[in-house]
């Protein structure tokens, strides 16, 4: 069975009976509507890039029947497969102008965490449910974050127990589901929707200890889709967010029902903790590896810029270039080398190293903000002081403005690199990455702990008592 | 003679025949634009607050004649000047939403770099410019930024030498001058115009050693205002952005008249580093005065979305909050020392200490975008996947939102600090209070060319060298 | 009555049947000791500067009855009195070669600490200690930090009550003590030790909040001198350290009797907190006061080697100090503006502002090691591969080095240089400085929660609430 | 042919008529002194460890003929190769208590960048020198650094020429060179000592573009060792320091005569480039290589430390710890990745990638002293303050110490590893590696003009465009 096209993907999402909402209505069809539609368009990049013989070797993947499937969805058993799955991440987010397409990159990461933790029947449930994504090459959302209310309390101490997705009933034939997840990314144009628990819990959250999949256009879903971004933008001020966009939705499940053939935990806390940790250590592996074409961005952009400014040579340009190549680089090997360290498990399912992701993944979060500095540093003051599309289209205007903003190269280049370093790093899709950089896939908290947690201090420790001359 | 009113100010900005182009068209009366009236609006603060009987004694000084003008023109005789000004320029910006009003600061501090650096008739011509501009109220804007061109190379030495304003005719009665500015800020709303070398010139550059005033309706001066930040935005979206913005212009002298008695400088190379460096000793005690309120919020709403998520008590929250505190107090308590350690020239003129205004910039600029990571930090990533303000005016959608994004404080309260945390550091509006704390009033190289310059090493020197023992 | 002369100290301090350890051995007279008298010696220069006309502003004052006494024994009523005092310490420890002196300034900053907290009875008694102290010109330690055992546990947790001093007995005429106090500086070569509690205490702490002073000759009182830092050394290889010496004492309280009249607390842990706390302000003023000069000799030092190995002109160079410009200068600002805020309480006793004492001591202490650092890069690896004075001390060997060390600077110059470097930054004395600057006068920590505790944030949280349309 | 015993070794290096200075007198054998015999002792262990059969896997390889020979000679053809020799450092260091050995890694790394440039009979003699150390199972020193002199010249502008080494004369049967290289490691203790330029050089700068090999003992050559760390220290003071030692020599070659087997390099400037440049490849690896035990006692005496003080679950120690270990681990990530990245030349030789390489050098030296402030914070100020040697073996005072230093952990040891800390941090030892981390095998600058050279930058640039737009 060949792989979904572009086109196929878009039929699929569009028209179904999905209730979206956005900026204040219903949407009866999200191809319909010119800002969502951007979405749709960046999504399908996961499936024009699949058509590419060029890059065949790293998008199709062949099963044992000699049926071709998209790469994305290969259980991972080597080293080799997550560096592969790595570059696949690199490759679509580099098309996608920095931005990941993520519709299969975190339903995968989320389908491989199953397989790593359940047994039996739910592991047999999980296995058809990833066959079946397989084999109708979908799109997959994972939400996984509730909406958690007061942040001091645990899921069963909200005043609201719906604040956290929990299992209203259990009946003969599945579960119901009520709560909300937010940060639920592209699932206003995926085909399924998985959840996850959010995190480790006890026995008084037993009801909360819930993973499920089911269409997104089951009945009693509903998804409001983030306004962030919203408006009407021209390709020449925003090159990148004119063309790029991922949506997040708020993800109501009001009484939702999920058969048990779609239903991987239900009441089971001691698993929820363990689903959680599995699927994040996938999940800020495909983090850091959809993040390098960015970092190239920073520094290529700002090497272009210094150029055209005529500033390449200065001194302190070209140590603020360095700080942004070493900030690049050090993300790079660190992810391969989290690849390179792979774990394998008793089920031969391999994993990244976990301390290696973090501390790729941690290194990554806590330079972003600087490197902004250091690329607007080389850019100037014309990033938010500069004319607009507008102008440039006025046949009256556009000759002042190539005779003024000429620097070492024509204004209609240096204009333009100003406006993508703009867009990147000083308007909402900057501030969308910035605060990415912070937050998504987990907080720079969180991988601290799972760095602390990961590391085997024992060698070091010894090492210590024996140069003490302890005994 | 009065203060001129809040309305009387708008008056005389509006339909003077100023040739102002935005958004690809000629604006024929700025006040009759929806968004370039909020500038102006903004900008009245400054008006508005010299009539509100609870800040008159910052707002209002009284000259020898017992008249009342605008504080912002008294030529600072004492650190306690300075420190009056500080404050003045503190509340204004405060009540203008971090965004400073400018419309006096700017000029003011150019008035006084001339009334230090100018001698003989020069200095008698400043001086009939700065009673004229304090006798009237006025709104004046400095364009000190030329378009530069190839930055590698001189004023001279460019190919096009409109790149630099420059003198191209001397006459009887003035002289004509050619050539652009670009980052002027305020000036389209403006009543004055001043015009100040960028920075110190050789014997080659003569020409481009000028400065002059001229009103914002001369003859061949056009004005192209920025199209950043663009658009119509809703207050529950925006609530700072929707109510304060500045405006930046591509300001083209295109054979523009000065009669003699505006004229400051005139090819006189060797006056124009001075003028540009008085000029920026002023401005850039202008620019940490008016950053407070900007790091003030970035405490304060920092502090309370942390606590509306209920982790205000968390170590790592309260380790961040400190971060902050640190980081404004700092900038605070090194502003105020800048004024505390005056300097008196022999003219009886004070100027806030180069070093320490120095020291208050480059701790303001370095660390700014580290305190944006920390403040997305304490508030989540629902900065930039929240709902709208159509979302919230919808009587479907708001009680869903009500439900879902109560914390530890009600949904309507928290959501409206996230939006205040979006519109402060992860939109437009926040990438420009970024990119302005690394370039405005000198870039991060400029702050620490003056840090080594104006830092007396003799007495160090000295020291190491008798503690070194060497005679 | 006149200050004593440094004889008149020396001779104090020696002899008087106090018990002192040191390297194993009990120390009759400290004089004696060749290591110990470098101490003594280095201490004396606060009585040395007194008798300095040149000095006699800062280090004399005079009392009602025009009597003189030492500067530091006054009562500080204002923000000049503070700033007076700042400079006197920076004065002391700019003889010092670095190295505070501190006999006095520790001991002062006690007795005002008592003179602001303590009520009745017990703040005759230590008004009466303070005259003593004044009229008698005395050095006085204070031993705050107790020994603490398992820092997990509170002090009546601990398995040894001795692991804080405690009050034992209370009698008729007076007190017994016991338990010890670490870290306590300069007591060897007191005159008087004040005892201090060293944090704030519930009910259960009741015994251990305890203040008091006895004379270092007080029976019962053993003090055990560290032998970091022990040695002989030559004067070219350590310029610094062979002239300058702190001694700190393990200080043991084994069953101390003490009289009422030196009786400060007893058994009142309400007051511990609030005694510890004020102390603690004035003695981390005291702190950054003492560090500035250490500060110039990082800018002095690392420009002057800079210069003699010929590199003062690479721009990566004049960064490195431009870096420890600001650094340096930053807290000399903060420092300054501590005393420029300061709090005059109801008794009319003034004290730094406690929120810029501890930015100072923050700024210090953070970016210390970092100095160290770029001071390191500017000098050179000669600073741990360089010859010794014994070297240089041959005829045979000297020669060579002449020849071969020579840089932009005679070889003999820049060896010095080296060597100034080395033991400020590479060696021991360099080791106790970095220590010092993590942990004197507080920790890292300790100083974060002060500055959280003492900003203002109700200011900051209402302008965010106001900017965010909360009513 | 069997590999060297530590005995063999030991008398190879001793009485051999080499002329060595320590501390002012000429050393006839090495081994008689009891300070410089503790470095050859320490050297020794790259003897021992190659008859321990637990490590003879990663000590000893094996040549086409059968025979063994040091592992440390293999001329490395593959990423394995330098992986396996990266752990062989890294094993040697842990032995040798975080400090080098270096007598086998520095002349392999000179030897194998012999290989690597060379071509023709000059390769044809550095084989043979190879195949002579190998062979012999050698201690081989590489003298790089010139003295330099004035900095802000180059070799042939100096004053004197011999501040870098060069060739006096060109004989029939070798050359002649004088001259002095400083910073010269284990110099002192080897068998060989190999020259090399320590930079590129212009055609004015011929004679300075030499390479050849010594042995230790060649008629001319004087080594002048550093008296940096001199004097006996007890093991319980300084249990690093007291039995590790690497000694540095400044080294002076006084018209030595080379014969033309052991001439590499003899004025051919266009070659001194690439040879420092391919040296400093493989000598910057066993640079990063050799950090790791450095960083694991870093890491592992924080924690242990933290521990025995009661403080290991507090917040901020646990934050402190993380980046310890973040630091650490980064490093050691980095280093795997260069050797996993290895590049093989066309003449089948393996070297790490230089990116990599220098990305683990830079973040290893620009993190240190933060990790130094980090540790000395989990440890406390007890790490200057604290008793010595002899006061532990007084039978009096030593169980006022143990009474008194307990802490969750007895006295006796805790004692032992805040000395530990002590010498790794603050005092000479500690010193020597601060300093290090900065200077040796290059200077920070040195490592980030690498980075920006080793980058490529084409796809970022190309990147950039395109997303910009720009055809």
């Amino acid at each position: 069975m060949p792989l979904r096209t572009p086109d196929e993907y878009r039929s699929a999402v569009s028209g179904d009976g999905r209730t979206l909402y956005y900026r204040g209505e219903q949407i009866k069809d999200i191809l319909l509507h010119p800002e969502l539609r951007i979405a749709v368009d960046h999504a399908a990049i996961d499936y024009e890039v699949a058509e590419d013989p060029a890059h065949r070797d790293l998008t199709v993947a062949v099963d044992d029947a000699g049926e071709p499937y998209s790469a994305y969805y290969r259980l991972p058993r080597s080293a080799d497969d997550l560096l592969q799955r790595s570059r696949l991440i690199e490759l679509c987010t580099g098309l996608g102008g920095t931005m990941v397409t993520l519709i299969k990159e975190i339903g995968s990461d989320g389908l491989f965490a199953l397989q790593r933790v359940l047994e039996g029947a739910a592991l047999d449930r999980a296995t058809t449910f990833l066959e079946h994504c397989r084999r109708e090459d979908l799109a997959v959302a994972v939400a996984q974050t509730d909406v958690k209310g007061d942040r001091s309390k645990g899921p069963h101490q909200q005043a609201d127990k719906d604040l956290y997705v929990h299992v209203v009933e259990e009946r003969a034939d599945g579960i119901v589901v009520r709560g909300a997840k937010c940060h639920t990314s592209i699932s206003a144009n995926a085909d399924e929707i998985m959840v996850f628990p959010t995190r480790a819990m006890g026995p008084d959250d037993r009801d909360f200890a819930v993973a499920f999949a089911v269409p997104a256009n089951a009945p009693g879903l509903s998804m409001y889709i983030s306004s962030y971004g919203a408006g009407d933008r021209d390709a020449w001020d925003f090159p990148l967010s004119s063309r790029h966009k991922m949506l997040e939705t708020l993800t109501v499940f009001d009484d939702v029902f999920v058969p048990w053939e779609r239903v991987f935990l239900c009441r089971e806390p001691e698993l929820a903790g363990p689903l959680a940790l599995s699927f994040v250590e996938y999940h800020r592996f495909t983090a850091v590896s959809y993040k390098l074409p960015l970092l190239d961005l920073l520094v290529g952009s700002a090497a272009l810029i210094a150029d055209m400014n005529g500033v390449a040579k200065a001194g302190h340009i070209r140590d603020k270039l360095t700080h942004l190549v070493i900030y690049a680089e050090t993300v790079r090997a660190l992810t391969e080398s989290a690849a390179a360290r792979a774990i394998v498990d008793d089920r031969g399912i391999a994993y990244p190293d976990p301390l290696t992701t973090n501390l790729a993944k941690y290194t990554f979060a806590t330079q972003y903000h600087h490197a902004l500095e250091l690329v607007q540093d080389c850019a100037g003051g014309l990033l938010v002081t500069g004319p607009g599309a507008e102008d440039w289209a006025s046949d009256e205007i556009r000759p002042v403005l190539e005779k003024y903003f000429v620097g070492a190269a024509p204004a209609s280049d240096r204009l333009r690199v100003m406006n993508l370093i703009s867009d990147l790093t000083a308007r909402d899709f900057g501030g969308y990455h910035a605060v990415l950089a912070v937050h998504a896939e987990g907080s720079i908290e969180a991988e601290k702990m799972q760095i602390l947690r990961a590391y085997e201090a024992e060698g070091p420790l010894a090492y210590a008592r024996k140069l003490a001359g302890i005994t």
